[in-house]
């Protein structure tokens, strides 16, 4: 039975503990916080676990084997590191890091040291992710809330992961240029609203809109497919995805006084998804990959690709708004 | 009474007729258009209209002392040229021209003419336009539908026109830099999906996304303000203005676990906008500035000042998707 | 070519003429209405129409082959019965009447007089009215709007025709009971608020939820088949029915903490529905039962069927909101 | 500090646990239910609390001071009857008992023992319950969703419980008569449709319609008010409470061709409500009259009222679908 420990009890860190709680394959042994009162919540809902404020009272446990890491991003490099370094496997919150060089040491060292390393791009184990839509041609996400600024990191890095996640997961090919546009309100300087733009060499493009500063949430992606679209709006309680048909329509303009238009060509179809929690997907995948050396969903790799994507995009912005090429020998931040 | 020649019956030409015959401060005497059974459609809702296939009966039609240009946007800067030089007052359909250079010659024209010269901005004459929201730091619109491709301009200059009027009319400092993305599906190279950020010296950006590749119609924009939020739905049927106290709400996220987060910080206020058509505030504003010489809403100089943010758009997305500054002086196309 | 007269301009009587007008197979000869600003704008709009105050200028031309009525609904039987008297084909806005008593009079003087009398039963020429969902085993309807008191008649008659004539249609089977209850809140005693439930042999029931007195516009639908349900909302945009996969599901109740609950069986399918105007099929069916003696949907019988059932649930509100029994011999009124 | 028996850990039990385990004036003791599957997922999220399949371990256990009764609805009596006569509190979910002389043998009981007699009717411990409304003339609630038949009662005693503690708490005088009818669609013969009609002395009227054959979820109450109305929805994520400037309004119908009639008379107001879980209010309340003595919202005697309007209702639907009177005297079931 795989013995777990976690490193940050905030915003997903209790959704990681009641997950592995739940799975019987493994036991949580251990959570750490540096926030005494974080800690008496996981003290009152289980009081099989042990608490502490000091790290090193995970790694330094070799009954440890595996180190769930969901503190602030900034460190997620050096906890990841000195996980790996002591021979523990690794699950970290999205995005891996906040830079491409991290990453990669992060994913080297993984291999080296033959563990699994797995970040939480949740979304990817949701029914959400659509397939059979033909060759894609644009995936549009808008991603807004009120509010809930992080501290060390802008919109991007807090929200865009999410897309770039299952655009790396959804096509196949590689970008050919990352262009990111954006403005902070705050005294930090961190972006509070961004605007992503990718673009791939067969004509598909992605186009990210974050921000923390709509009053209203917002969670919508349009995926436009050859045979079929997918609208997804996350903030719909049940149904959440409808699949149209598609294809452009001639529309009869001579008089067109008289009707509502309707753009829409063709049927649409909601499909019954299963509202079952994402995160059970994530932490049986983690499970699986250290018990049977399995290759999860959301690999390494996959984080890797996510975070270069991000490093990009915010490159662009902080270089006078220009598109920056995706080619790994310009790669150097 | 104006006596009114309207070219071009295609989408809105209808409309403007339709407006136009109601108000009786005018006479609508002639409507051209190449499209006979176009014409037979005039002619059976409306015996008295003279109907023609000549644009000339239009223009050298003494009587006529207006013309309204609703025909594709291509053709907007010979037809108004013309009409100016015959000593006609002019209404034409937004944009006013494809390209700053024939938008100022109209303004000088119409100047020297002494003729009014107005561009059919109608969202202007909405209860939409908001005021009251405090020093606006954000403007985030999205318009997209599927279809209805149109032959000699792409989305840009299709759906952008809207928002830019707004925009316009809200702010009153001028962009400091325009930079524009998008991809063409098509084989004529125009663009079906364009996103465009706007930068203003005060730190407000504003975000255009416009697509004729959406499966569902979205009319959505978002307007950020220091005391209020706006969100503007023009889908929904009647409760299209939602009003927000705003602000940014520090989320208490110590037990976020239990109950579902409300990213809104205080009430919502729908006010009733009256569901009068906007285009009735359109022709009674062209025909006042006629008679009575008043300055319109929708003036010339606003109409120009649209061309040229969408040029400057158009250029940015043309030449490697880099920011335009926005300075007179560096304009010549 | 079949010449119609027109009496009563009012709500319907607009959009009655505009589908004749727009009709190549007829030709409207004569608008009737007590209301000169109306017929002002019938000579604004139609030129070529007569208008007049006097009813008798329909009845006694004999070039007119039929006559729209389109008054009140207190009217419709003494000017049907005239029209039919003087040998005219008669269509007539829903309800027929007001009693049974007088639709059947009508419906024989019809028969008699060999010409075709028919009910603007619009609804029943959407796309709308469901089929293929199995048997069925419930339908309910809510209609509220605000305000539009009808002076003439109660709520009950202005809003129910439409749910008792897609029922008639739907339903093979005759009514078993009406119980009806209701309330005015004004000073003439007409109902604003009516509840009406229909039990059928079979088990079948229909409820009807009828109010001039709610801030919000509700038409919603739902009927429950065994092989599909439906939902059908009216003031929804352009999504206006979703088909449900039906049947009753067992929930795991075991742990229904977490997740929010699902209560759909499966998927949902919106049907691409033809957004064309319904009142086109009530002209055209009319005109080709004129022409080639064809049995229109909304027929005399249907017609005749709703007022019983109307006249049932007033009876039954009137009657200490006991449940009529359905059947032919106790109905005297 | 209060000590805690649960009996009953189905839908409700796992939720009322977590609220009273929260609350640091009470303790729970122990948690009985007959299935061992629910009693392991006690032990697992509550190590603290015993667990027991003999009912007799609550009431026989002196240091229990209060018992709470999350049972299917039919064992509400003679669980809640044996606890009081036990000496402990009772809280009980709704609605208490089956039948009004249970119901007023608890009451009588609880008042003879001086304990705690109330039920849980967690509505009424939300922000919803509206108030400044002005005069109420009517309250229209829809309750419909798929599935979830119960196997000791029928929908009306399954959903109508809400309503009528609403109605009971908001509306000062007692009904007139209560009329309802309803349909079975299973073996068991209890009702799966029922629509309930509540009338006043003065005017004011309810209507409740309940359904566990709908294939969508709906939770939507319409009250209006002289001076305002309200829409509550239930199922909308955030924005439940809508409050509507009222009255009626003189729709000009001259030309109501050209734009959607809007039937708002002013504007809506959306009012910030506490996302706070409303069982909290029901364990504090319940508490608090423990300790203090006070009187809480949902106390025996709005329990009463609710079971009998439920009986009444029940019994009209029994009785040929005939307006029961509301009389003390007439009472005897």
């Amino acid at each position: 039975m795989v013995k777990i420990g976690l490193i940050g009890y905030g915003y997903w860190g209790p959704k990681l503990v009641r997950n592995f709680f739940d799975d019987s394959a493994c036991k949580v042994k251990t959570v750490v916080d540096l926030r005494r009162e974080s800690l008496e919540v996981v003290k009152k809902y289980y009081p099989s676990i042990r608490t502490s404020t000091t790290i090193d009272e995970v790694f330094e446990d070799s009954k440890i084997d595996a180190v769930v890491i969901s503190t602030p991003v900034s460190t997620h490099f050096s906890l990841g590191k000195k996980a790996l370094n002591q021979g523990k496997h690794v699950l970290i919150e999205k995005p891996m890091t906040t830079s491409y060089r991290e990453a990669i040491e992060l994913v080297n060292l993984a291999k080296k040291k033959k563990k699994v390393l797995m970040v939480d791009h949740t979304f990817l184990y949701t029914d959400a992710v659509p397939n059979e839509l033909g060759k894609i041609s644009y995936f549009d996400s808008t991603r807004t809330n009120l509010g809930l600024f992080q501290k060390d990191v802008n919109v991007l890095w807090d929200l865009a992961a999410h897309d770039i996640s299952i655009l790396t997961y959804l096509v196949k090919e590689k970008p050919q240029s990352i262009l990111a546009s954006g403005i902070s309100h705050t005294k930090n300087k961190l972006e509070n609203i961004v605007f992503v733009t990718i673009k791939y060499p067969s004509g598909f493009i992605a186009h990210l809109n974050c921000s923390w500063s709509s009053p209203v949430k917002i969670r919508l992606i349009l995926i436009g497919g050859k045979k079929k679209m997918i609208v997804y709006n996350d903030v719909e309680p049940t149904e959440k995805i409808k699949v149209y048909d598609s294809g452009y329509k001639i529309m009869n303009r001579k008089d067109p006084e008289k009707f509502q238009v309707d753009y829409r060509i063709g049927d649409i179809h909601i499909p019954k998804i299963e509202l079952q929690e994402a995160l059970i997907g994530v932490t049986r995948d983690f499970l699986h990959a250290i018990e049977f050396g399995s290759k999860p969903i959301s690999n390494a790799a996959l984080g890797l690709e996510v975070v270069k994507i991000l490093s990009l995009a915010d490159k662009s912005m902080r270089n006078g708004e220009w598109p920056m090429k995706y080619e790994k020998s310009h790669f150097n931040q």
